[in-house]
């Protein structure tokens, strides 16, 4: 295979990118200049250096001057230590800090439970995360918030992820607790499907 | 104006129908055989007789034997009289009462405020509402649901709902309540806005 | 079944309408005011008495003051009788007719042949087509004209109409032509097909 | 700006690349291995020894054993040299060498002519398609054809072309030809505008 064609390979593995709009990469790439090429390439080369996972919550964050092997969140201080949000993704991490309506502690699973799933296990951070509540049972963790899409797939993450936190927040005396559930922004009644109302109803107030 | 013409803007009229898609109506009228058309138009014209507003919700509902001026769940003594669900139309009262979720009675405003309306009482059912509470609060009403869009056209119509029947529900110490907000079903985390995070972090449990 | 729900069912005849907006047209007719309804019911009755099928081209017309059997456009002496256009349905006469630059008279087969359809004579108006060629070619009918959607199920009955009408068409020494292909307004090089690629550059000019 | 967001607004830069989908981009990259990292920025950086542009048709082409300055298709002696194929972009010429429909050769013009463009020239490769021209009428070129997008840019690029090149191919015999234009493959009549329409009647056959 030709470079081209190697490098349209490499992108159509990019999410959300066809064979097409990979190709349309590659010709925008042939016609911006060497200084872009340049910056771009060093800027991905960069990112082993740049960027590193949180021992702590295991998202990615920009490296500083700390040497610290946890994220500026989990080294802030002020955080609420009392809570901890459990999310799937470094994306919904961001979407939620973004909102400016939390000010606990974080963790990302690292990826979601399918339905049916054989080895649930192997698809999220279990183990580390039983750790960092034991960890953080002694340091006055009082609530841990599961941050999941409502799909079927991230209410099954939910479910296990209940039965399988449920004997260690019981020892520890530590609430689980979900998102709450109803009308979400722009939600017409006329197109809500059933569960919506019935939450909408339940969580009234 | 020829007929089919004539015809075709009726069509035009109807909810989401554009002038290509109105012709097409009538185009197809035109292969039907008669007792197609036949049966559609003494529908329509029927509608008058076998359906009536009710005098007590003011929903459209079908007409029986009973000669009674309100409609089935009006009449309905099995039907919880402390609660009274507002909605905006007819559809959302069809789509909740689809969902199986709500025993109580229902009123319909028919319509909604729009945000900077100038004459707000002209665009719902504010009288008939006042005087319905004011009856129902003699018979056990403890409940206002008010059960609008999450649009900024719903919310509005809810804060002008809310000043507008304060007055009297204070005074007969009837709760108004509203529907509960958060994830909706479907709702991924990465793409909600942070008004549904919001809520969703504020109503969990 | 009670009439609301009668009326939906009709409604969900209509072309491309679904359940809900059935619905929602039966509930735009229950707010519309008796005149809105008469005039939509009395149009639609009188369909049968102002709209007549042409005994010539077969394409629904206004009836007039005329008595004529024959459409507008078949009873003017003004149109080209040597070329007749063919078209599937009414709208696509209506479209060609609209763009005002054919001058000739029309044929509507009323339907198309679906792709190994077992009985083809059966979806269009062959016998007529046959017999109106037959006397049109007493008149000067030279050129038949086959405009049918660039489709699978369109060529499908190009193919079958050419074998249909030759022995005739040869007989009587008139031309059969279809439509040109190339480029359609709006169309990018970049995300034509193949085909219409060749043939646009084959009927080049 | 930290290393994330610079790499994410490098990647909105990309064609058809929102904000969101550019950070998408960043954490996928931060989820693949060195290998597929170094891959990619080593094709991106070899783009410039890998890929030339045509000193011919200044298409970019793989660079090959040959040290050749002009492309694999201006270099072949079976390429039809009375043809010449103008097109806007490289992706053009992809598709229409795809559709295996045509055997001359190509120029790549580089852009196109907006409408009302006060800089024409500046948009396109004029010059450097003169001069190719030129040269090529001393070695049997009978054709150009301008293949063009059917868009209101497109056609405006065709007739500042037609008038820019009438001088020197009038003088050296030169046909200049346009693509054709009628249906395209999928089009319905139904839905055609009146040009398209025009268009496919004058160009029956």
């Amino acid at each position: 295979m030709d470079p081209l064609s190697r490098l349209t390979e490499l992108f159509k593995q990019f999410p959300g990118i066809g064979p097409r709009q990979a190709k349309r990469f590659v010709y925008f790439l042939l016609t911006q200049n060497n200084f872009y090429r340049d910056n771009l390439t060093k800027l991905i080369l960069d990112l082993k250096n740049s960027v590193a996972e949180c021992a702590t919550c295991h998202r990615f964050y920009i490296k500083d001057a700390s040497k610290s092997s946890s994220c500026q969140i989990c080294s802030d201080p002020h955080r609420d230590a009392s809570q901890l949000l459990i999310v799937s993704r470094d994306v919904d991490f961001e979407n939620i800090e973004k909102s400016r309506t939390y000010s606990g502690t974080y963790f990302i699973l690292g990826g979601s439970v399918p339905i049916l799933e054989k080895d649930p296990a192997s698809k999220i951070r279990g183990d580390e995360l039983l750790k960092l509540i034991e960890e953080k049972s002694a340091t006055g963790l009082q609530e841990i918030i599961l941050a999941l899409n409502l799909t079927p797939e991230g209410e099954n993450t939910e479910q296990y992820l209940i039965s399988y936190l449920k004997p260690l927040t019981d020892t520890k005396n530590i609430k689980i607790s979900t998102l709450g559930r109803g009308l979400s922004t722009g939600l017409e009644l006329e197109y809500s499907d059933s569960e919506t109302i019935k939450n909408a109803l339940r969580n009234r107030h």
